[in-house]
């Protein structure tokens, strides 16, 4: 296997990957995040950056006025995109390269990009030069640290130019100009944020409308004008690198740029290290500060310390040790990564789906539940008086819904119990439900009550029939027209409200509430009798009813016949009899299943079907029509776990989650093994040129479920509200795994392998106990537990 | 004078430009439209097209979310920026070129850029071979007609391939695709525009989401995937290119492209002609009527006759014959050209500003007076109750005001009888001031109504002290902080107000409405009065006094100090006294004139200014801050020939208008002589180096004006409800200019020359006439004028 993945190697600990071909995997790249950024860089050197303040902004741009958008799935990359780039020019043959590799795209001698968990890294060798670049962040500021050293590998004297580019793009139409500042040693590029209402400038008046590029070392000479410094030339060859100097042109409304170059001469061996800062401001105070405070070599070392030291403030509850090491490397170093991204900063946004901050939050759980437990009151204090929840939570002043979110849908409620659940089995902190949650039209209510008033909300949202309504969608956010005439029912929905009323129930019992348990449990079947009513076709759950009554996700339809997150919720919920299940998973597997995961339905639409909506005709071929929708197969993944008795099946389909490890499997998903994806394309037998290619998007729900996964699923370490619950659920070919679970301050080292036992066996030093549950520790101490499973 | 503009070459008659350096000025372009469609295309072979449908649309993208946005000035163009291109590559050494010369850049032996007024073209050598391309538009599709020829002209047989790429770019995040289709000849790209909202399913239902590139010859292959065609070579030597036939690749949900190769085996001389067709269709059924349709040779030779005779019926209303070839040029082919394309299709908005819809239907009263009249009622029957005119007029079904046109300005009342003003005496007709209009709010007035009522209404819109506001801006749409908390009065408004007025008084003396005539000549002295009282500060008018009572466009303003409007309208509207006029005009020659033009204000501002607003921080450089706006220009210059004794300084003033003669202003300016821009760089002394640079935006108020300019001043032949009266304003440096003129259906050929006379003497045929007007004269008859003026 080693030598099939030859051209992506992890580091000993998983915690680095490295690339060694900028081809093979074009759109592969890293990202790093503060709680004020995030930016995504390829392994070419093509970088999406963006700040808060509070709405997403940015600071390094497109060559043209591009819309603001969501983040989107599949990026684009083309010559002019924004990046990070130096070129490196002979000055006695005239030969020409740049690192990465964009623009001018000569192929190195060696190539190493290198992604951690706290910084992106590349290696790159030609012409005798190395040249190595290194991009990290600061951990409460908005600015790119890039140190860039070259060296001289020919064994012969050189003369070189370096030249790192950063371009700027097109900042504004109103207005934008770039210049070099001698006392500050850097290109600063200034716009104006457009606007027309006179309200506006008020609104933008303190934005950070300047972007800087600081030098430690002052260049020889630079640019600050993209068309200067291309020239005819072009970006494979820029016209002001034919010069001995560059251009030293500013940009007056016109596209600024920020390129400096080095010429220097090199002993046989000799190295030039530099230090560069990118980032946005409001004036050249705030610049002359982060120069102050960041651009040093001491500086650079103090700031990637701090960075390491927040970043291992994320590394979650979990390490693993299984016969699967890229598997481990994923669970121990880049899933809770990616889980603690989604829980520290929201995905970037100022108004996340209700759904999504819920579950984002869910994951945070597993790595510092104190923040789930704030974001999870921050929620219910925007309830409305119905009980229901809005469609986004606003977490800055002055936010308001945007994109989706003003589109309504019926499932918010759904995720409260569904993500409180695990709040209350990692923390058994049941005190969170006696607090009391204000909102702004001036309800008081304990999140307990609120969380009941959720659940009637979701009762009441049923028609005649006792399915639940969808609007204009629940979780799938495109099927916005089956319902949107008012008539139309979601049986997901109606088989997750059942889920979430059972959940619910459990803690009412919990908490004493008899008679509250008794009156959701009974809505809870209600629901689930409804489904088996209306829903139940024979082998399969359908996945709803339109405005004019047409059932659709059943054996008859031609397209969209079988989707999977009824099945799913359907194992979760207790919709599903042992019966159903034993019909319902082969259709899965026959259906659905993909080399690349689960699709969310099958077969692909491939053209609009007006009673179903937007889903049926969105990126045929990709994204949620014909797609692996990890969101919706880690839930089936989950509910498999549920069963206990499909751990080969979820296995299968949780490794299916990540790319690899074999080189033909990371070469078709086009992803390095650090984060999950929200989808692979589908179509695998459509399209199959395609299919199994990432989307590249890194914000997904999908890593909440998946870590539950592994943490309560494969490693089988649930909390409850006594202890913790262990049973591992180890796939057949696996004899021993190694688990360490952190969990409410107590460390477990947990040795589990095969042995001839009835049931799991488990013991804490040499005590074996009565059942599989750890209930008797203490905050701050370490056991050792030996975990036996039936063979 | 010939030998200086080597780079640019108009054909004898004026009615093409050439251009022979792709280099020289790189954005100059080319534009035609039809009345559903635009394309502006540049000599290096980049394009902007975009279609109604009836919002602005495009069939050619962008590589990237574009921001959906007005038209805006110095586009900005970059590698993967859409345009028209086709590779040649030499089959036996390898070697490849693109005409016409993006994405290579190769330096051809001989490039010819050739814009026409009904098509584009080039012809560019190289490696033996000559590649001439044509662009022409149908009359009333939307769709490109390309003619692509190739010619050895090596005097050896050759063997190439003829690769025609017309990049598709990124259609929607929604869904895209695109594949060959063998029976249509061609590749079709699809892509549902995006939406979220189910409502706007339908709005969108039936927009053409398809873009077609179809070819009259099969080619040999094709690649309909960008990235498989471009690969890792780039565009400048694409990977496809490198192989012995295009891919083949389909687009699913990847960045379309539309790229066909002909491998050809020439003889010394021969060459091959093929031709495609290249936008958008609702569907498959539409592209094949849009085939056969045009897509063959005599196809395209009853097109561009077709198209020819639709741009004939813009003509105009003038020929002239003058000293200076470049401006007979520009006022015989390209002027009205501009003229007609603004009131044919009205800068293709479904909402022009009332102010630009206005002025643009007073120029079509030169060249099709019946779709003024149509346009000034269609205008009319937007009034609003209170007399005042909307910010924008509605021109099709479910338009929507957009962009500035939500912000509230004051001055749209003003431009009717402005406009009106050229309609009546181009036409003599008073009968439409008879018509009745009604509008959706119920009222029923006569034109003549109409306009006392606006006339009321501005009278109306005045403070205490006779002072206009300005609310959030007037003519000046980014002044838009003076009075937006209510009080700030704009003086150019007040000045306007009582040209208006002026004006308006006349056509009611003229209708006999005497009292209504002193009402408003009385209101007329008033703003007047008022302007001279607060605004005059010695030597000219301020611009306004902000909310807060501060005056501005004084002498002790370091910035905006002086600002031309207000002085051009208080020489039209007849506040300024002609002491009053002798300060201002040395003032203006002193602080406002550059070599490129009058600047609308200066000096330039550096810093906002947040009593005035987004004028101050707007484009420093460039756009209206410190700009020659030609807009203002031409009011300036219409004022001076007003003066009736200021022919040289309007005449040097009308000619900055146009680019060139020399090389070196055309090069300065970077734009060829077939547009007026609305704004050419002023910071004349602060940003020189990019001062005078055309904005290249054709959509301007400006064209309408100068026309009137060079017919009403120049030429002196205004219409009067009698006749046309006759007063040339010849330059001194002018001794004789021949005219022809058409007016009221009558054609004058005029022979104007310089003699010993005291006032203009005009004979028609050999009667003298006893005053510089001709009445006696009728429809369709031919009349030889001979006009003396005073040497």
């Amino acid at each position: 296997m080693k030598k099939e993945v030859s051209i992506l190697r992890p580091s000993n600990d998983g915690a680095r990957y490295e690339l060694t071909s900028p081809t093979a995997m074009p759109k592969a790249g890293g990202f790093l995040w503060n709680q004020k950024m995030m930016i995504q860089i390829t392994c070419r050197g093509y970088a999406t950056a963006q700040f808060m303040q509070p709405e997403p902004a940015k600071y390094a741009y497109a060559p043209n006025i591009e819309a603001k958008t969501f983040m989107q799935p599949e990026p684009n990359y083309y010559a002019h995109h924004p990046g990070r780039f130096v070129y490196i020019k002979d000055l006695e043959s005239g030969q020409l390269f740049s690192a990465p590799y964009e623009p001018v795209r000569a192929s190195a001698d060696r190539f190493v990009f290198s992604v951690g968990k706290t910084d992106v890294a590349w290696a790159v060798e030609h012409m005798g030069i190395r040249v190595e670049m290194v991009m990290g962040l600061p951990t409460h500021d908005v600015a790119e640290l890039w140190t860039i050293k070259v060296t001289n590998i020919s064994g012969r004297p050189r003369k070189i130019s370096v030249t790192p580019y950063f371009p700027i793009g097109y900042m504004s139409w109103m207005n934008q100009s770039a210049e070099w500042n001698e006392d500050l040693v850097g290109v600063i590029a200034s716009c104006v944020t457009p606007y027309q209402k006179a309200t506006d400038y008020f609104k933008n008046k303190y934005l950070k409308d300047k972007t800087y590029f600081l030098c430690e070392t002052p260049p020889d000479s630079w640019d600050a004008n993209q068309q200067a410094f291309e020239g005819e030339g072009g970006l494979q060859n820029p016209s002001a690198l034919q010069q001995p100097r560059l251009s030293c042109t500013d940009a007056r409304y016109e596209t600024p740029t920020a390129a400096v170059q080095y010429r220097v001469a090199l002993n046989a061996t000799e190295e030039r290290e530099y230090r560069f800062i990118f980032g946005p401001a409001y004036d050249e105070a705030e610049v002359r500060t982060m120069r102050s405070r960041y651009l040093s070599k001491e500086a650079f070392v103090r700031t990637a310390d701090d960075y390491a030291a927040y970043m291992a403030r994320g590394r979650g509850c979990l390490r693993i040790e299984t016969p699967d090491k890229e598997l481990d490397n994923f669970v121990n170093n880049w899933l809770p990564r990616q889980v603690y991204y989604h829980g520290d900063v929201n995905r970037l946004t100022t108004d996340p789906q209700t759904r999504n901050y819920l579950q984002d939050n869910m994951g945070m759980n597993y790595i510092k539940p104190e923040v789930s437990r704030k974001a999870f009151i921050t929620a219910l204090s925007q309830q409305e008086a119905s009980g229901a929840m809005p469609d986004g939570i606003l977490l800055a002043e002055g936010a308001e819904l945007k994109y989706i979110n003003q589109i309504p849908h019926t499932d918010h409620c759904v995720w409260l119990p569904l993500t409180l659940d695990v709040y209350l089995s990692e923390t058994g902190d049941y005190g969170l439900l006696k607090e009391r949650v204000r909102t702004e039209n001036g309800d008081n209510f304990t999140v307990f009550e609120r969380l009941s008033r959720a659940m009637d909300f979701l009762l009441k949202l049923r028609d005649e029939r006792g399915l639940s309504y969808i609007a204009q969608g629940d979780w799938c956010d495109p099927m916005n027209m089956v319902g949107y005439k008012g008539k139309g029912v979601s049986g997901w929905l109606t088989i997750a409200t059942a889920l979430a009323l059972n959940l619910w129930a459990g803690v009412c019992e919990h908490e004493g509430a008899t008679e509250l348990a008794k009156h959701f449990r009974a809505g809870a079947d209600d629901c689930n009798a409804a489904a088996n009513k209306q829903l139940w076709e024979g082998d399969w759950f359908a996945r709803g009813i339109t405005d004019d009554n047409v059932i659709f996700g059943i054996k008859k339809d031609p397209e969209g016949r079988i989707w999977l997150n009824p099945q799913s919720f359907a194992i979760l919920g207790g919709a599903a009899s042992k019966e159903q299940i034993a019909k319902m998973l082969p259709q899965i597997d026959a259906q659905l299943d993909t080399p690349y995961g689960v699709v969310m339905f099958a077969p692909p639409f491939t053209k609009m079907r007006e009673d179903i909506g937007r889903v049926t005709q969105k990126a045929i071929g990709s994204a949620e029509n014909a797609a692996v929708y990890n969101h919706a197969s880690v839930f089936y993944i989950h509910s498999l776990y549920h069963l206990g008795n499909q751990q080969d099946r979820a296995f299968r389909h949780l490794r299916q989650l990540i790319p690899g490890p074999s080189e033909a499997d990371y070469r078709q998903r086009g992803q390095l093994p650090i984060f999950l994806p929200n989808y692979y394309r589908g179509g695998w037998r459509e399209f199959p040129r395609t299919a199994g290619r990432s989307s590249q998007l890194f914000n997904t729900g999908t890593v909440s479920w998946a870590y539950r996964c592994v943490i309560e699923g494969l490693c089988g370490l649930r909390g409850e509200p006594d202890g913790l619950v262990v049973r591992p659920q180890l796939p057949s070919g696996w004899n021993a795994i190694k688990v360490t679970r952190e969990f409410r301050g107590a460390t477990f080292h947990l040795d589990v392998r095969r042995a001839d036992v009835q049931d799991v066996v488990v013991s804490v030093g040499d005590k074996t106990l009565p059942q599989p549950k750890i209930t008797d520790f203490k905050a701050d101490e370490t056991y050792k537990v030996s975990v036996l499973v039936p063979q």
